[in-house]
């Protein structure tokens, strides 16, 4: 096992950051499909939660820490009520709420990672499973509001490709005993830049060879 | 851990009757969609099992309940052979399925908080479990038909709320050393006629605010 | 616990054949949905490997042989190369795939059935995880496709059946200890046989007593 490199309260602010932004993005989704306030809640739960909680039961850290630390619990109500009572205000801060997004995006990418690999996971998992850790809370989001993954689109700004050069990156430094404090913080910083480039710039994937993307095709999407 | 406070006989009866009455609305409803009888099985399976399940993964109790006891996993075929074969009765007979799903909903939460508890997660943690295993099993019901779950949707009569009645009931009692028979059994009872109010009432929670409900809008949901 | 009765090597072999033709599955649909290139390797992996996962998390076998063996990992990723490229000859051969996915959907429900039981849950437990390693990959990929999983639907030909009745043949073995290579590989044979039947004659499932299927209402569905 790794020494943890984080110092932990470090790690644990960094964390709820991310587990902040997340909830903020899952109860925005809720108002939009109408539900009520119970409904806000539990997806922001979901999305914040959801992706670390998948991570903990394929490594087997049983229970998971999203249910035995009460500030990973808490911090989604927080986001939701926030949501609740200032969505036209938090709607009209998208950018910086997409902003907070890749942030714990980028995060989560190599938290992820690590968390698997002190777990015993060999490289190529941790990697797996840290870009799991990442969009995870997402999917199960789209999926809970009945909505095809906008991870899986194609008519949506690169998501996952952040991610996994992020996870990457963890395990070159695991491979190469080069994991510090300061090696893994460009790679939370290198997913994060690249996630805002891709926004920024609108870079989208390719889909499968023969099929054009069109005006006309986008529109119709 | 805490002494079994039921008898295991009577738990297991208990256990029992709401994994049959949540089956028969998993059956229903795939009714509704029009699946073939093998899906109206794993429908009715999925909606009896599947929120406890969910509990026993995170609480690493493997293998779950609903896999070593048989009776757990014949009952909702039972509940199936019903509905495939009386399904015109079964459904004019809804508001008998209905008080009989809220007394699932019920004992649910709290025999869900309580085995949370028992397997060494905090107060709030087991609460949370024990909510979702009671409404776990509904929400993967709605996915696997491509609805978006009721459990989210601001036009339905509250159900999670009287859930999370019961399992903070259950959690007060632990933190105050008064978790007997007669209290849980007063949680369940709780949980059990709130939900009933909520359906003889209509009660539902409010929305994001500034959204205002009206006929209209409500018709268009 | 069973002595392995395959060889490592042929059993290994034959879990990659069957990772590989659902993953095709998988990547096919996702073209049929638009999803980028990110979103087919996705959809390839969960279907490949979701029945699998599910499994080793209910019998607590964690990290699950997804995670821990590269082949099982990169394989889907094969598949969906191949499917980006070469879609439209590999939809021409759709017949082929759907041999294969016979061939997959038998291997799996025995192999899944043999390793739950390994792994001490009893019969009917090892034959019910049996299908659902067999089935549960393609239901997570209807689900993440936001369609209702064709597992559910009256109008596809059987495809539970087959699994069931290779499962069942499994544990019937194991319980007059009769478990050999051969007698296992009978099992695979009879739910691909029986699969590739269904297929062929259009072999459906009733639905509830009192829907007639019609033609009108086939076109409707």
């Amino acid at each position: 096992m790794l020494e943890p490199f984080y110092s932990p309260s470090v790690q644990h602010t960094l964390d709820l950051i991310g587990i902040f932004v997340f909830a903020i993005s899952g109860a925005l989704l809720a108002v939009r499909k109408n539900f009520d306030i119970f409904g806000i809640v539990v997806l922001a739960e979901v999305t914040a939660l959801g992706g670390g909680l998948f991570r903990d039961l394929v490594i087997g850290a049983v229970p998971p820490t999203a249910f035995t630390d009460v500030g990973y619990f808490v911090t989604p109500m927080f986001a939701a009520l926030l949501v609740i009572f200032l969505h036209p205000q938090v709607e009209r801060i998208q950018t910086g709420v997409n902003v907070f997004d890749a942030a714990g995006l980028g995060l989560f990418c190599v938290t992820g990672t690590i968390k698997a690999y002190e777990y015993g996971l060999g490289l190529h998992a941790a990697a797996a499973l840290g870009l799991a850790t990442a969009v995870g809370g997402g999917v199960l989001r789209d999926v809970l509001a009945n909505e095809v993954p906008s991870l899986l689109r194609w008519d949506r700004d690169l998501y996952a490709v952040p991610a996994i050069v992020g996870a990457l990156l963890v395990v070159a430094c695991i491979h190469y005993d080069a994991l510090t404090p300061l090696t893994s913080g460009l790679a939370v910083l290198t997913a994060f830049v690249l996630r805002l480039l891709a926004m920024r710039y609108h870079w989208r994937a390719p889909r499968a060879w023969n099929r054009r993307s069109t005006v006309r095709e986008e529109e119709g999407a």
